[in-house]
Formats: C-alpha cells, sequence, structure tokens
C-alpha cells in the first residue's frame, strides 16, 4: 500500500491527467499519496514550509466532484502542486523564508496562484526557499534550509531550492519557482528536473514578492518537458495586474511537442559557456558536449557563437539586483535589521552601499548584452549550454559567497529576458544530476520545449528517481 | 538693402522653400543675408558659439547648382539652419557650451545633422547652449550666455540658450534644440517661437551628447508650426546607431496641417498646471485660459483631467538626470574639475551622491507617471497646458535653482516620452512671450502638429518679431 502510494507520486502530471480525465485515478487518492509521502519524507528533506493538508483535500474532493460532474477543467485539474514560498496566497502565509513576513497572510493570491486555482489543481503547500530569493542555505532564519534528494549532504540548490527538492522527490507533480539569476533552471539543474523561465513578461509577476524587478521571472519546475508546457500554458498571458506583463499572443504548447528538432539551428558559445575555466566542472562540460553530439544525431545543426560582453554578466546581474533589492527592502533594513538572516542582511546592505551611477553604468553594459545577444539569436534557433558550472556542492562546504564571482550560465537570461529551460542531461560518477540549458529567441517558448522534449524522450533520463 | 536683407531673414521656411524652388530666391542670396545679420546683432545676442561663414557660402552654391540643375532634393534645400552646439558636426568642433570640450572636433556627423546635410539645408554655424544641455547661464564658462531677444535684459531660456534666440531674432530659418527636462519648449516659449520633441525614439539621438539617456529627445525650434513639420520630417525615422530608435513609420506631416480642430478632445489637466501655485504667473495662466476658449471656440472640446503622480515629477526627472549625468561626466569629474562651470560642476556632483535606489525609486515612481499619463491621453487627442510656469526671468536676477524645486510643465513629458510642442500663445504687459504647451500621444506628432498649426494661423502671433 505505502509502496503504491509512492508510485502515485511518481506520475508526470501528463500520465495523472490522463488518468484523472478518463475517471480512473480520484484526485482524492492522489492527493493523499502526496501528503502521505511529504510525512514520510519531508522532516529530512525539509521541502516544505508550509503543509496544507486539509486545505489541500478538500480541494481534491471539489476537483473530484467536478470531474465526476462531467466539469473537466483540463491537464491541471485535481493535479497536486506545491509553490515556492513567495507567492502570495490568500489566508495562507507567505514567509520568503524569512523571519520579517514570518507571519506574513497576504488577503489575496497572486496572479499565478489563481490562474493555478481556475485551473482546477490542488495547493499542498508552500514550499522552502533562500531568504527573499537570494543567498544560500542560511541557518540563521527560521526555517531549515532544504536539501537535495540525491543525496542529503548537498544542497539542492536555489534559491527555489524547495521547488527543485520537492519535484525531484515526489512530494507534489510540478512548483512553481522564481528566478533572478537562474533560481529556477540552478536547482532544476541540481534536482535532476525540468525548470523554465519564460520570456520576460510572459508570466505575471503580481503578489510575487520582488528581488530585482527587472530581472525577476516567475516560472514551474517539473518532472518532464511536457508537465513544464502543461505549467506554463495555465499562467502564461497579459495581466494587467502586472505593468511588466506582455500582450503577445499564448500559443498552445502541447503542439510544440509534437516536433522534433530535425533542421533547427543550434548555437554553441564555446568561449563563454564550454571554455576551461577553472569554476567549471570538466565531469558537466563532457555530460553537455554529449548533449551537443547527440542533437545533432538528431537532426539539429551546429553553429558556433560568440557574445562578448557576457564576460561582464556577474556584475551586471549582482548590481541590478543589489541596487532593486535595497531600493524594496531599505525600510525593514533600517527598523528591523536583525529579522533579516546574517547573509542577506550583509548582501542587501552591500546594495546600500552602490551608488546611482553604478546602477546606471549596469543598465548600460545590460543593453550591451542584450544587443549582442539579440543579433547571435537572430541567425540561430536556440543556444544549448551546460546550465550551471558545477553539480550540487555538500551543504558543509558550500560557500554562498560563491554567487556572487565567477560565470554565471544561468544570469545572462535575466539579464535579456530570453526564455530559457533547464533539462537533465545526464549525471556524475556520484550520482549527482547535471543539466543542460536550451534559450530562445523572445516569446518563442514553443523551440524551447521542443527541444527539451525531444532531448528528454532520447535520452529517457526521467525514468531514473532520487533514492530517497 | 540692409532692410531688404533682413526682410529674407523673417520669411519662414515654407515661404523661402516655395521661393527657392521657383527660382525666385537664390540659396546663396539668402545665406548671405543671415551671415550679414548675424554680424550685425550677433555680438549682442550672443546665439552663436562658432559661425561657419565660409562653409555655409559654399554648401548654399552646391544647393544653388544643384537646383539649377533640376535636381531639387525638397522644403530643406538651400534653408539656413544652425544647431545647437551638442550635435557632432564633423570636422567642426562641438563643445557642449563647455571648456571641458571647448576644442573636441568630433570625426563624424551626428544622424540628425547627416540627414539635414542630405535633406540640402546650409549649415550656418552651431549655437549657445547651457553647458553639458543642464543649468543656467553661467559666466564660469568660456561662452557668453546667449540673451532673449525681446528684451537682451532678460534670459532666452535653455539649455538651447542659442536655438531660441537665432530663430527668434532671425539668425537663421530653424535650429535643432533637445531637451532632457524641456530645454527645447522653454527657449521657445521665452523666445516666441515654435519648438517641439517627438516621441521619445522617434528622433535619432547618435551623436548627441547625452545628459540623461532615458530622457534625452532631440528636435527643433523655428518660427511656425509648419516649419516645424518640415524639420521634424528630415529626422523623424528609425536609425540603426541609437538603439532606442523606433521602427514606428513616419507619417507625411504636411498632412496633418490641412486639418482643423473640429472634433478633437482637449484634455486640461487643471490640478498640476492650472491650479494657483506661488511658482506660477497668473499671467501665463490667464494668456492659456484665453487659448482654451479660442480651441473651443474653432471646434474642439475640452475635458478636465488629472494627473495625480505628477506631483513627483520633478523630484523623479532630477533624479534620474542627475545619476545618468554623473555615470557620463564621471571620469572628467574626477581629471578635470575645473573644466567644468561652477554651476555644472556642482550639480553634477549631486549626481555623485545619489544612491542606486533613489534612482531606482525614481524610475519606479516614473512608471506611476507613464500609466497615469497613458490612461489618461486613452480619453482625449491632446493636452493643452502652459509650456511653463513664468514669462523670461531678468538674467541679473534669475536663479538657476529654480529649475530644481517648483513645478516643471515640460518635464512630465520627458519622463513619460510623450510628443510635446509649444507654440506662442500671447504676450505679457512686458512685451515677453508665453506660450501654450500641446501633448500627443505616442507617435502621434500629427494631432500636435494639427492642433498648434490651427491656433497658429487663428492668433498669427508669427508676424510679430522681436525688436532686435
Amino acid at each position: 500500500m505505502a509502496s503504491a502510494d509512492t508510485n502515485l507520486c511518481y506520475l508526470t502530471i501528463g500520465e495523472a491527467s490522463g488518468l484523472i480525465r478518463r475517471g480512473e485515478l480520484s484526485p482524492v487518492e492522489l492527493t493523499r499519496a502526496f501528503l502521505d509521502r511529504i510525512e514520510a519524507v519531508d522532516g529530512r528533506l525539509h521541502a516544505f514550509i508550509t503543509v496544507l493538508a486539509d486545505e489541500a483535500l478538500e480541494e481534491a474532493r471539489a476537483a473530484e466532484a467536478e470531474i465526476l460532474k462531467g466539469e473537466y477543467r483540463g491537464a491541471l485539474h485535481g493535479i497536486p502542486l506545491a509553490h515556492k514560498d513567495l507567492y502570495d496566497t490568500a489566508g495562507v502565509r507567505t514567509t520568503s523564508g524569512s523571519r520579517v513576513d514570518e507571519h506574513r497572510v497576504p488577503p489575496e493570491d497572486s496572479t499565478v496562484i489563481a490562474r493555478y486555482r481556475e485551473a482546477g489543481s490542488v495547493l499542498l503547500g508552500k514550499l522552502s526557499m533562500h531568504e527573499f530569493a537570494l543567498g544560500g542555505p542560511d541557518f540563521t532564519t527560521p526555517f531549515q534550509p532544504a536539501r537535495n534528494p540525491w543525496n542529503l549532504e548537498h544542497i539542492p540548490g536555489g534559491s527555489s531550492s524547495g521547488s527543485g527538492a520537492a519535484v525531484a522527490a515526489g512530494l507534489c507533480m510540478g512548483a512553481l519557482g522564481s528566478c533572478t539569476g537562474g533560481s529556477i533552471r540552478g536547482p532544476a539543474f541540481l534536482c535532476g528536473t525540468v525548470g523554465m523561465k519564460a520570456t520576460y513578461g510572459r508570466v505575471s509577476r503580481a503578489g510575487v514578492v520582488t528581488l530585482s524587478w527587472s530581472q525577476d521571472h516567475c516560472g514551474p519546475l517539473t518532472w518532464t518537458v511536457e508537465d513544464t508546457a502543461h505549467m506554463l500554458q495555465a499562467i502564461a498571458g497579459h495581466d494587467p495586474r502586472d505593468p511588466t506583463s506582455s500582450r503577445a499572443p499564448v500559443p498552445d504548447y502541447s503542439l510544440s511537442l509534437r516536433e522534433d528538432v530535425r533542421g533547427l539551428v543550434v548555437g554553441v558559445p564555446r568561449d563563454f559557456f564550454f571554455s576551461p575555466h577553472p569554476a567549471v566542472s570538466g565531469e558537466v562540460q563532457s555530460i553537455v558536449e554529449k548533449v551537443l553530439v547527440d542533437l545533432e544525431g538528431l537532426g539539429a545543426s551546429l553553429v558556433e557563437v560568440s557574445i562578448p560582453s557576457l564576460e561582464y554578466e556577474r556584475g551586471v546581474n549582482s548590481v541590478i539586483m543589489l541596487s532593486e533589492a535595497f531600493a524594496f527592502h531599505e525600510k525593514n533594513l533600517q527598523t528591523r535589521a536583525h529579522d533579516f538572516g546574517e547573509m542577506v542582511r550583509a548582501r542587501f546592505r552591500l546594495g546600500g552601499l552602490l551608488n546611482a551611477s553604478d546602477y546606471v553604468q549596469a543598465q548600460r553594459v545590460r543593453q550591451v548584452i542584450k544587443r549582442e545577444t539579440a543579433e547571435v539569436m537572430k541567425g540561430v534557433d536556440v543556444l544549448v549550454t551546460p546550465t550551471m558550472t558545477q553539480p550540487a556542492a555538500r551543504m558543509d562546504v558550500y560557500d554562498p559567497a560563491s554567487t556572487m564571482h565567477g560565470p554565471s550560465f544561468t544570469a545572462p537570461f535575466n539579464i535579456t529576458g530570453l526564455p530559457a529551460m533547464s533539462v537533465p542531461a545526464g549525471f556524475t560518477a556520484d550520482g549527482l544530476p547535471v543539466g543542460m540549458q536550451v534559450v530562445g529567441k523572445p516569446f518563442d517558448e514553443p523551440t524551447v520545449l521542443r527541444v527539451g522534449h525531444t532531448y528528454e524522450r532520447h535520452v529517457r533520463w526521467y525514468e531514473r528517481r532520487p533514492p530517497i
């Protein structure tokens, strides 16, 4: 029985929704299986800040009743999800992983949470994260840092640490993360899941606690690319509550999963993402080199490209992030400094030392990076790179300051706003996951999904689950 | 003979181009008339930093030869212009009114200068300006401040001081100014000319010394609205050299001059622009109240509108301007501080004291102002307001710091990027000009021109020239 339940937790959204639609799987049974697994596993994993057991079961019952009446809403109806704890949830505390907001209960749902409710999904709870979406595991906040389900001694990445851990460990079928420099793709890479941020403006950020609004993106982590397409479909599209929200039409993302990669041109920005660099793991590099060979074998053509200004990406991402973060948190830093964890307090205060011309210069260099990248994207359909420089570090030796220097392979696409996804690509000799990053043109999420889906079906890493 | 020449200098571009096209006026004769008048008058007016007498005559001869061969290029062919001295001119020093750039000779034309050359116009010289487009008349720079041709004891406004003075005094037929908070519309108001900045992105800024690139605009000052349409036509349109340049199609602006204002809805933002305020002249207000009555009489309908966030416009405009200016000038401020005039040096250093969060907060409030203004613009065709709060001050009592506090009626449209024009609307009891401001929707320059042209033909203030 316990084993049967765990098997339910290892279904994909695509599989479960088929069963639910045909009346072969009860959303209540499914939800109960997840709640049981959270109960059994999360004491070691710490992926959840808040579990909404009673509420989830009630939502599951409502979904079941609707479906029995023939009112099936679509692929997420009755599907148990959980979301990073910076998405406002009406009447449910939303902590941002900080003592500052430990007891904050928003009156309204964020737009994307409301859209998942409308889609009929079940909310299992709110997930762990690095405080205010910055920094690393910090034992000076009120919440235990999440662990990596592939090896509990290792970090799951961040800032969407709970989202990566929960999806990988089968504690929910999909989870929203959020990212400013790589906080969706990073945990996806380190936890062996799919993680995608769509184009800047594609997904509403209304009711989401901001870190750096010119670089923040919302997006899902799931077990497969198909599931990411389902999760994205429900939340993509214009939102009048978010002034940066785009009015570009939303395509049917499932259609892109029907095509393979034949004829696509894959740009390989070798000098920044593949050259030998002291911060870059050779094991990660060789796994992603293998991806390139595979993609060529599947019918894509490879072309080397270069974006020289990426040399400045880390500084640009950090200066803009810390400047905007300080502007948002300034008042609390003055009045409640010791409610922040040590790491984030120090980092935010750094933002207060930056002057206006630092920020302005960072925005100028950002324009150069955007222009150069746009120029390169004219000649290719996607870029493919490693998602991160290193597999998951051990928690006891991890240096969170490492996110302040060395290259970031994800931040360039927060700077430019291009759609980017991490897809599992292999495992290290130690059994830790490694992922590749697929980057598309503005609003061309379909091609990004198409490449990720084709590759995923080819290597089938989604058949391998963590040992927890 | 001197009188005949002066009459030539009082032709509009529209009148002169008709004569030139029909072979009834020689561009050489016309250019000589302007050079004579500059010689006669500019010792008192100080509108020019550099006069290009020989070069202008050569250009005029070339234009004449082309026209005689039947190669007439259009409305600006053979027309003598002069431009603010921050537009790069190949081989001709471009000082920005500063000792810092006193001997700077750019190798290339700015895009708009190149476009005026292609249009066949004649370049009489480069015009006075407030140092680096900021501040006020400053006797600590190497250049004499320009004077107001209506009364030499009064300021002509700024920072395009020479552009306003030269056009009003008949020293050129049209002049480029540039503006970050009102430096085109301000001198136009104070000197009794037309002055227009088009929508942000409409006119290239490549090769123009920047003050605040997110708020800088280029545009012409002329004697009539029709002439502004000619001057704008030649420079509007996409420029790959300017990354903020728009690809929106450019209409034929002359077509908008055929229509009157019947049926147009004029928004009157009374609470910010018309309410009694210690900084606002009652005389200016009553002249623009009369404009509103006239427009209604001409068939427009008036509707009161309100943009509450304009309360913050001065701070937003200043913080963004000084932050961006400091970023641009920082190196010279460190190494050559005393080459800056006292006023600008102090002002730029203020920019260096602003921190990143000041800038970020200013950009946030800017978004609120943009949103509120966009909402109001949905319900109207144009806004009409006074262009400035006060007629031209006496130079000996003028306090340049006044541009740092009190409301600015022009800066809101640098903040929002909307097209805005100042058109002469009357005179004070002391004989100083007063203008109204017409503001349009994004890229709706035609409607702005249409309102200005209709009103100008109604009141015919362009028939009155300054006594100089």
